[in-house]
């Protein structure tokens, strides 16, 4: 067996403690340890056996750690983090801010190039395996639509949006994929679809002492940008509900693409066939699942670096072998 | 726009005229022709403007095709046409015999190597789409089990079987997914399922006049390798009703990843997360969307024999931004 790679942490939320778990599940990777930028002895790992260090300590372990994976968040953390860490060691990183990945992929490129290094940025699975399946459907129904369908899953974002209305002691947001739309799509149909049409949004909402519900439920759906543009349903519980109920993490969601395919729209008498492809997620816990997509694409990300292959790259650029712990061979003999 | 990607179809059967279909939906490739092993004349391609050649005038077309779809079958076409073709064209074929894809793959990579082509092999939905999605599945998931379902679907080699029965004038074979079976999976299980338990077959089929139905069916219920393993029924129709209602192709089914994430396995107290991935494609009609996977993959292999990669390939082995006439940055913008 060949030397195992060697993975480092950077940054110990629930991402991280998602790639802390999914190395264990890899016997062809070993975890260097944890990066934090609270003093270390203040944080106790998951796995008795995880290292913590500093973060400034990182500078120290360009020699020992194999890949890098980013696990920051995509508002204030990546936007720093990722252009300088990849000027220093391979990375892998979940930057999910879609409308400046094309600043940021180049950000983390120019870094890359320079200092040698392998660098693959915004994967997971959305951006991520969605993205892929998104490429994937168009590529091969090119006459068609795509949908992309959240949830049933928790939104971070939308939750933090509930939590500072006035009159809100705590709650968490649900974003739900709308079931007629799904269905139409499922049946070979290319609706337009109104954001209104494809997502409702439920809330779970604890009130302070004394709040008006029927204020706080008003400030909540008519909140510009978060909520007015949906069908939102607002329901009210107990502090003791809420972390009984709503502390796990779920999420999902699909990629659908409806198309067609034969003669049929330009020669009279040929036939037209609607094909529908559906990529499906339910994930019990959203950062986990994250963080298992970024630890197999650190594996390609390691075998892409020591080929030599430099740069930033995305899901796009990688072949799905690289993925794999397994040969070339026995991929072709056993899931061909 | 840069230059056209030139294809040429070797055989022209249902595969082969989904391939002509494809390549007129997608505006960077141009059709050079049909080849076809009967007499050029007799054969009526769907489009008016698709040019027809005898087979024997291949080797004079070696410079005017960058990539030779072979629409042969995989039983006794494709094992003498695949590594004979890709000693002269840059090929991409559907070959689906699974047992025997490693001593395919190593002939055709012979002879492209050699000769400096690229030949990318057995793709198309399954394999093709479906392997993708096994190892996709399963380097994300490495704690779970991956399950493919295939159906509702007619299968041709089982039809076949069917027709060859004593007293059968006709008649049409599908295979469908078992329901509990898919709905114990998506529950996040990972049952052990046998044969039986994974699909159904239901037959439809005509008598010749004066056969008895009762040992028809027996006759059929029992074959060995085909049906003995499953749950069975058998329709009989009219031949009418056999033209009528049984002339489509469809297909479709699903695969499946059900896993685990988390440290609940090793560390008392941490969670396990319950994951499910699924992949489903519903298609009004087989060929045509097989042979739209074909055609996706033809500009991934132009594109690698232009950049001087060559030998015989499969899906695992392709980057999936080749597959898309958009360029990469356009991808990252629009898709990621």
């Amino acid at each position: 067996m060949s030397t195992p790679i060697r993975i480092g942490i950077a940054g110990y939320g629930n991402l991280g403690r998602g790639v802390e778990a999914s190395v264990l599940q890899n016997p062809d990777m070993t975890l260097v340890g944890v990066f934090t930028r609270r003093a270390p002895e203040t944080l106790t790992p998951a796995h008795p056996d995880t290292k913590v260090f500093a973060w400034d300590s990182l500078t120290e372990h360009t020699g020992d750690i194999d890949v890098l994976i980013l696990c920051g968040g995509s508002a204030s953390d990546l936007p720093e983090q990722g252009p300088e860490l990849a000027r220093l060691f391979n990375t892998v990183d979940s930057f999910d801010t879609h409308a400046r990945i094309p600043e940021y992929f180049a950000k983390v490129d120019a870094s890359a190039a320079v200092s040698a290094h392998t660098a693959l940025i915004s994967t997971g699975w959305d951006p991520g395996l969605f993205s892929l399946n998104r490429l994937y459907g168009e590529a091969v129904l090119p006459q068609g639509e795509t949908y992309t369908f959240w949830g049933r899953g928790v939104s971070q974002g939308h939750s933090d949006a509930i939590r500072r209305v006035p009159g809100v002691a705590g709650g968490v947001q649900y974003t739900l994929p709308a079931e007629p739309a799904i269905a139409a799509v499922r049946n070979g149909e290319q609706p337009e679809l109104t954001t209104r049409e494809k997502h409702t949004r439920e809330c779970f909402v604890v009130l302070e002492d004394g709040a008006d519900p029927a204020a706080v439920a008003e400030a909540i759906v008519t909140m510009p940008n978060y909520f007015d543009d949906y069908d939102t349903t607002v329901n009210f519980i107990s502090a003791e509900e809420l972390a009984r109920d709503h502390s796990a993490m779920p999420h999902g969601g699909f990629v659908m693409r409806s198309g067609s395919t034969g003669l049929g729209a330009t020669v009279e008498g040929e036939p037209v066939h609607r094909q529908v492809i559906e990529y499906g997620l339910t994930l019990a816990d959203n950062p986990s699942f994250t963080a298992s997509a970024l630890v197999a694409y650190a594996r390609a990300v390691a075998r892409l670096a020591a080929s030599g292959t430099h740069g930033a790259k995305t899901v796009f650029d990688i072949a799905p072998g690289l993925l794999s712990p397994r040969s070339a061979a026995e991929l072709r003999a056993d899931l061909l």
